[in-house]
């Protein structure tokens, strides 16, 4: 064991601890702490035993164990706990020590803790680390930001321990200054909340198919896997959908309750695309989506008032799943697109130059929504770096035109059998909006005008000139 | 003249010189006062001239001619204004006196307020104010919340000047503590963003009609104006549509540029939806409809590309609108109840015991929301001031169930001609969605479980015990 740490770990949940076992096994010699000083012990005897991990019961050990400039990985709870942290560990720091923040944390919080650090003479990085506890253990994908000139001291570490593409292109890049890294994450959990709303759609609809069983669904996603939407959470729901309760030798999924929990990334996206302006309604309606499956009682109690008999309906199974993997593609082409949208405009406003392509890659594999397709829009992007919309992409624009029709097929399918889409037919409004050359937002003007006199802008004159009309001849 | 006045008004824009004049041709005398003086002059010899107005040069003498307990409506811009204005006016306010701030304050903002006034020993109301120019002249819906003890105070100002119903019933009654008269009003302006949204859409559908003209569809909005849908905003609407341009003799609205503007609240709503997980998707979809509104070149240049060729589509002009009128009243119906249910929330939240049938009372005239059909959403709250949704109310249930088959014949048709209608739409989502006794949200839970380790409850347990699954079957 080297005499000095190559890096300290605080925080011995089951990430941060996978986390220490996966640089140990490239080789880092990792010091470890935990407030609960018990775990540490525990840890060190446990998982870590014979491996070059030093233990430490108090920060200021940690401090002393490792090698300058000092590299601090925090896996703690997001929040309070964190600002806590900071301040009990920084009188054991010195100037040009890097503090890295693992956790899911507000990229507003990330903002203040980079100004913060750098007034203390210490480096901040928010690192958004995704892929789960396997992930953490195998290699995450990593979405590092804050104080650049760290960089260079964390990136062996953290471009060694992370997932790779085309043998040994690292899921791990610099993303910019600030919060870029947290920002870009929390993006990603967005785009994971639609994702996943889009495949339980899916489900919805094709477990309505008469005679349709768990193991044939499982199937289902397991041939669509080999496909265009090959990507983790498709497998991985084919997998669950063939998992059997052995309690209830049920498939497990049919006895779980469907009401589905949120720890607020998918929120805070939706709520930053708000206050950006940008549209995003896809995510938003995958959030809302989960908050309406928490109502359960109420839903149950609506089920008996708001009955609806779907007509008649003709299956052609094989056509419906045709139409329906088409549909969900499109949808998640769409739902990508506004995730894209949402980083340009956070790029714009906070002044990130954030690398759409190198932003992909590092989605390409060890984090929730690795999929082959993102392969696809990092081309797009090496393409076209100021790409105005994957949708005009021309590899993205020319599946889209292809699956729309099997797309509104799918949409008018659920509409009659009464099975809510939200996401799928979010995307294709968002589709059928962005298309759209003139929307009716002039009567929404003409209406802001009239009651509000908040003015409008003419087709016919230069933007930026605007008028008020006295609608109604009054004073 | 009264020796001193009964109210002093800050702010001498539109908004706040026609309060003054409604409050003084009621019997008050106002004393007012404007950052900008030479407006105080302006107002008080011009449209106030003869009237029981006192134009005031400084804070301090509008302080000194009002009577006891002062009362300053402050009719400034909503954010840091407000707070310079409250610090500016202290010193010469006494223990008892009473700040209203009648703009469109966050109401966390007001939250923050009502205690920093209560520590000065003033007292602090958040009154939201909708109506526009005319509404404040001739008697708009006020919805006013803080410090209770103000309200005897206020309460014959403010309900004196309020719109009426049935002959004499005012728009204005007291909403609770704290914020809750500015939440009660920013759930308004969504709505409101619902409302102009749903309007849009249709009227986006209806002009596809071949040989439709603006004309005709000013006089279908006039028609539905005398049914379910009898509003202020379809009353303008169909006002707007018959409007011509005089320099170009084409309707105004053709000649207005379709980019709709945002002032925050719609925003704002959609926030608070989010951040208590309540499930108010079609409000957010309006909001961000306005956003795709806005980029207006991206779509021009989308539309270049992701060209859709519409089948053939044969119109039943008098079906189609009948469809129309259905889908829009339900969807109307189902943002309402999207509304109602984040009042709920908050009211839980903050504990603030609203009054939902006093709400829609305060709709009913006045405001830009008002509406016939806020009588029977007032009548559904007072025979059940629990009601757990709009929805399940005899009266909306009975309505919506009757409407749906338009409403979904409606959604296939803009599917099928490629016209967004996000909000008809996600209405009709959120129908089937609260309707639904078992959503796909299992399967979400399972994915949470799988990839996160973040348990799941069974239906065959009780609630509140958690599960985890070694889905993998390794350690």
């Amino acid at each position: 064991m080297k005499e000095k740490a190559d890096i300290g770990v605080v925080g011995l949940a089951v990430m941060g601890e996978n986390l220490i076992l996966n640089m140990e096994g490239k080789g880092f010699t990792v010091a470890c702490f935990n407030r609960t000083v018990d775990k540490v012990d525990a840890f060190v005897r446990g998982r870590g035993k014979g491996r070059n991990i030093i233990g430490c019961g108090s920060l200021k050990e940690l401090a002393g164990s490792l090698s300058r400039p000092r590299k601090v990985l925090m896996m703690v709870k997001a929040g309070g706990a964190v600002d806590e942290l900071i301040e009990t560990i920084a009188p054991f720091l010195e100037p040009g020590d890097i503090l890295i923040d693992g956790g899911n944390s507000h990229f507003s919080d990330t903002s203040r803790r980079c100004r913060d650090a750098r007034e203390k003479g210490l480096m901040f990085v928010g690192a958004g680390i995704s892929g789960g506890e396997e992930g953490a253990l195998k290699g995450p994908s990593i979405m590092p930001g804050g104080d650049a000139e760290a960089w260079p001291h964390i990136r062996p570490i953290l471009q060694s321990i992370a997932a790779k593409v085309d043998d040994d292109v690292p899921c791990c890049e610099w993303l910019g200054p600030d919060a870029a890294g947290h920002f870009v994450k929390m993006v990603h959990n967005g785009i994971e909340y639609g994702d996943m709303q889009l495949i339980a759609e899916a489900y919805h609809l094709m477990s309505r198919i008469p005679g349709m069983s768990h193991s044939r669904m499982s199937s289902i996603f397991a041939e669509w896997n080999g496909r265009e939407l090959d990507s983790y959470l498709i497998e991985i729901t084919s997998r669950i959908l063939s998992f059997r309760d052995e309690e209830s030798g049920k498939p497990l999924v049919d006895v779980i309750l469907d009401t589905a929990g949120q720890k607020g990334t998918g929120k805070w996206t939706s709520q930053v695309g708000l206050e950006l302006e940008v549209g995003i309604p896809q995510i938003a309606e995958s959030v809302f989506a989960r908050s309406l499956s928490a109502v359960k009682d109420e839903r149950i109690a609506a089920s008996r008032i708001l009955v609806v008999n779907p007509p008649a309906f003709t299956w052609d199974e094989s056509q419906f799943l045709a139409h329906l993997e088409k549909a969900v593609y499109a949808a998640k082409i769409c739902s990508y697109a506004q995730g894209f949208q949402l980083l340009y405009a956070a790029s714009r406003e906070f002044g990130w130059n954030l690398r759409y392509s190198d932003i992909a890659q590092i989605w390409r594999n060890g984090c929730i929504i690795r999929a082959r397709f993102l392969v696809d829009i990092r081309e797009a992007f090496k393409q076209d770096p100021d790409l105005s919309n994957l949708l005009l992409a021309p590899y993205f624009s020319s599946v889209i035109l292809d699956a729309q029709d099997p797309w509104r097929q799918t949409v008018k399918c659920a509409v009659d059998l009464g099975i809510p889409v939200p996401t799928i037919a979010s995307a294709l409004n968002y589709f059928d909006s962005y298309r759209c050359e003139r929307l009716p937002a002039n009567l929404i003007q003409a209406q802001r005008d009239f009651f509000g006199a908040h003015r409008y802008e003419r087709t016919d004159r230069p933007r930026g000139e605007t008028f008020h009309t006295n609608w109604t001849g009054k004073d």
